[in-house]
This record gives C-alpha cells, structure tokens and sequence, in this order.
C-alpha cells in the first residue's frame, strides 16, 4: 500500500508543511540523509496544546502531540522527496518532551509518535530514539520532534 | 589488544542489552554509521540510582552513572556489530544531565562516559561530543546518552 | 567574496579555538561530514554572560550569545578543514538555550546563530535546526550550540 494510503486510512492527513518562524529552513539533504527541523505538535496553524506534561498536559494528550509533531515532519519530509513512497528508513527520533520537574514518564509521549511511525512504514518505520524531559519549549509547546530519514536515491 | 580483554582489564564488563521500554530499537545503521538509541544508567535491570545531580545525586555518582550509560551503549553495539573490535571510530556522544536548576558541571558529570570510551578504544574512542543539563529524564535517571559510532564494513 | 573576508566586513574575527574543558575533541569528521562539539558563547576564555534568558539574561543578550557560539563553532571548524572556504553546506544546527521556566522564546535566541550563518556563507548557510530550552548548561553560559557541516573533500 502506498504510504499516504496508509496514512488515510489510519484516519489522519498529511498537514500543510509548517513556516518556520525563524531563519531556517525545514529540512537539509546530504546523500541520501534528510534532517528534519524540529518540529512542534501544532497542526495549519490552528492553535493547539501548550504546557507541560504533568502539569496542565496529561499524558495521553502529549502522547497525541507526539503524533502531530511526527506529522509535522512527514509534512516537512514530503515537501522534500515529493512522495513519502521513497523512504528507505527512518533512522532516528529525537524527542524533548516539556514537562514538569516530577514528570518521568517522556518514554510513553515519545511513544505517540514512534507508535504512528511503525504503523505508516511498518518495518522501514522503526528507528533509533531519545526522549528527554525540558523546562522549556518554543511557543510553549509541550513536545518537539527532531527526525533524520533515509530515503531512496 | 582486544576490546573486551580491554574492558575486562578495566574490571568491568558488557551488561545485557537494556530492553527498549516503548517502541524502538536499540539501534539504527546506515552504511557504516552506527545510531545508538539514548541510553540510562540502569545495568542489567538492577535499579540504579535516580535522582538528579546536585541535588540527590552527587557529581561523582554522576560521572559514574555516566560510565554506566557508556557500558549500555557499548551492549547495544556490541548485539549490532558482533565485535567491538569492529569500531573505526566513536564519532559524537550526547549526554543529558538531570541536573538541579544550580548545578552547570554537566561537563564533569559526562567525563565518566568520556574517560570511559578513551581508557577502552584509545585514539579510535576520541569524539566529539555535547553536554546539556535537563530537569528530567525517563524513569527518573540521572544520565542518558547517545552516540554515533563509525564502524568497519 | 571568501568566507574570511565576509566575516571581517561583518565587523567580526573567528576567536582561538576553545580549548575542551573536559576529555573530548572538538570536532569529529566521518567522510565529509564535521560533527562539532556544542560550543559555549565565551569568547577566548574573557567571562562572558551566565544565566538564563528570560531571568537574568534578556532575550537580545541570548542572541548575541548565539551569535558567539557559532563563532566559536566557525574557529573549531577552521582548525579542522584550515579553510572554511571548503564548506560545502551548513546541516544541522542545535542550540540549546538555557532558560527560566516561563520564557519560550528560544527560536528567537536560536536566530543569533542562523542570522550570522547566513550572514557568512549566502546559501550555503541554509540549515535545518532545533531550538530547545533547558535548565542548565556547563559553566553557566546562558546558549550552548552543536553544528553538523558537510565539507568539500
């Protein structure tokens, strides 16, 4: 099945590829290595969650922020290789969960979005990781996703 | 000599793999780059300290959780490549501190891991190389890090 | 116009390489690729700011102090390739800005790099990056900042 199919059919959509709102750009090819921006749980602008998980973000609700920043960086990665049928591997996760001093649980947020990837790509889609729990993100939001994907030549 | 006689010298020896605790691999290759998943400082499942440094957890106990995580990376390398002798070169670490708002030795605190890849591989174990402090990490672990190794085909 | 030149017109000079506090190189190359070691924002060990932005640093201090960790990443980098006239591209950037717990303005921070690094190098200083806040960095400084540049051979 091709990967927006699959991405249909898992009832979600591709989003509009997020402006960065500062000097840089989404993403940087070298070879065959495509290193995404980090990107936000924001999704076309509409405001969306902010804080901290464990204080006014539950986990389940930086769980599904995880999955839109991962949307994010599809957004980011197919304005890039034109169709995300050319991804090879996805190689790395890295994911900063903004929570609160007694939070310990940034594995199960980051799971949002390694869950979604291993759905879309299946066996391409699994990759190495690493959460970390910060005080503080850009425009207050709760989780930002850092991606680096092989794709085909 | 060989890595693990090396190792062996150093008293100390290569743990289980840690068991990824969400959805992830330990690893991820792509040509002869190594990606190591972000490691903690547990060995073999024993509970092992958590807290963070400067406040629970003292700069010394930091440098050796630090060690820890290093020994953790090097398992996961290790199930990856075979041989340790396979490495060609370490090539970045990145070590996350929990640390108290006031403390800003993270650089000693990741030394432990540092020390610990030169005593071991020599010339091939120099790295670049970040240090950052967070006020929280994944199941309360006062060290996490993650590495990039270059490998012989 | 070569890269040095540019960078005097800017009214600025690349500062001696910062000498590793700690048991690490400052750079590391695989193939073309440079991983730089995250540099602080002291230039030639003269004190410069501590703290963090959104408390006792102001978010234009931060800025400025990004601006001299890329310049301190810049003295790195020429040591290791003698001219930077042989970057090829600028990859990925992490900064990471040591800040209090309600500013979240670090992208803003983050720009002091980007700015200057297109400053420099045009087009070839186009890159993807992530902005992250945390509570603490080594020594203090208030902006720590990794690069990963693609070199001509």
């Amino acid at each position: 099945m091709k990967v927006e199919e699959k991405i249909k059919q898992l009832g979600l959509k591709i989003p509009d590829v997020p402006k960065p709102d500062a000097n840089y750009i989404p993403a940087r090819r070298v070879g065959n290595i495509i290193y995404i921006s980090g990107q936000g749980c924001d999704i076309n602008e509409m405001s969306s969650i902010k804080g901290r998980v464990g204080e006014f973000v539950s986990e389940e609700e930086g769980y599904n922020a995880a999955k839109f920043a991962v949307l994010n960086c599809l957004a980011v990665l197919k304005s890039e290789i034109k169709s995300l049928d050319k991804v090879k591997k996805v190689v790395y996760l890295r994911g900063y969960i903004c929570s609160s001093s007694s939070y310990n649980n940034q594995h199960k947020v980051l799971n949002g979005a390694s869950d979604l990837l291993i759905d879309i790509f299946g066996e391409k889609g699994k990759h190495a990781r690493c959460a970390i729990g910060v005080n503080s993100l850009p425009n207050g939001i709760p989780v930002e996703i850092e991606m680096i994907v092989e794709v085909e030549e």
